[in-house]
């Protein structure tokens, strides 16, 4: 089994871990190749030739780039513990809120992590805040997002319990109020509590550090 | 049936046609709702209260948003003449490309357009070539991207044939040379005979009109 899955992948991107989250949901055996993006492997390039980029699923020897394609190939491939939806419009509602979480919810913090000085990032938190409100709206009373099990969109907003707390310490500044995000914060509780999810992240000094340099070519714009 | 489906577009969005490409390949009844995205309805702002956007997709009450994900919905509860294949690594692949045409296709051609001046133009047409060289590579001796039938990819790469001539006219400056691209041409020809298709196209000098005024403002920067 083990050979007929590869997740090519980096240490700390939260679109590689969305792979790991599903594959260890469902059960599924693979190999990890960790990749260097400063000096990405032959395979990488081959494997992804439009965007040089992981994650990478192989299956079989067939490539499949960008997370959420993969994961619902990885829904279509092994329907054993269901992620999305059977439901057809229930099932785009997770495609809509997904493509959100992509273009807007996921932009929008970043803004807040690169944005250059205090006065730039306060600017940066009010949309980022309001998505925030937009995701706070769509859990109701859920555990997760799907209702009692975890599935697609806890993946897709799966950086936010990962990152949130990693680039509040980086930057200094609150991004994520508790207070005023309950069900998300009860929600980002749950998430890590699930056996599948908190084990595959890495070391936290180590995730600090990354985002700490990072953050320090943004403060000066090198 | 017809009040069962309702399609909220404008007469010219590139994103709306597709939904009406799709509802006519498939033989779906609907009705059309017009809107003029300078004095937005209640009821677009209702169904799509996140981005305030056209197309909307209202089935039996419920609203879909996002010309793919409703792409999808069509496809999945309307199951005669599907446009997606049906095989995971197929559809995985139909994704990809798809999100390809999105997120890198449609806003390096776009530049071209939205270009101030003719140099600005030239060097936009670079990274929009090379683009465009990839959905060539896909077409292989296919009459459609999916095969000899005409589906989820045509569609979503449907702005080609509908709009590049109108931009190139509007900016008087080639943007796809032809004998470059002899199988993408061939393809615009194949997706216009297509029943389904060019007589839903609004009139031309209209769309020119259109994209005129919209040249000058990006132009003047106004």
């Amino acid at each position: 089994m083990a050979d007929e899955v590869k997740l090519y992948r980096t240490w700390s991107s939260p679109f590689g871990l969305r792979i790991v989250w599903a594959l260890h949901i469902k059960g599924i055996e693979y190999d990890t190749i960790f990749e260097d993006l400063s000096n990405k492997s032959p395979e990488l390039l081959q494997y992804n030739p439009v965007h040089k980029k992981i994650p990478i699923l192989v299956h079989k020897g067939k490539p499949i780039c960008e997370s959420l394609v993969i994961l619902e190939y990885i829904d279509e491939t092994w329907k054993e513990v269901p992620l999305l939806p059977q439901d057809p419009y229930q099932k785009a509602m997770a495609r809509f809120w997904a493509k959100f979480g992509e273009d807007k919810l996921l932009p929008s913090v970043w803004s807040v992590f690169s944005g250059k000085g205090v006065e730039e990032k306060k600017e940066a938190l009010v949309p980022a805040v309001q998505n925030l409100q937009h995701l706070e709206e769509q859990l109701k009373d859920n555990k997760f997002f799907g209702g009692e099990k975890i599935g697609y969109l806890d993946i897709e907003f799966g950086w936010l319990p990962y990152l949130l707390d990693v680039f509040e310490e980086v930057i200094d500044l609150k991004l994520f109020d508790a207070a005023k995000f309950p069900l998300l914060s009860a929600w980002m509780k749950n998430f890590n509590n699930h056996p599948a999810i908190k084990p595959h992240y890495p070391p936290r000094d180590k995730l600090v550090t990354k985002f700490q340099l990072l953050h320090e070519k943004y403060q000066t714009g090198n």
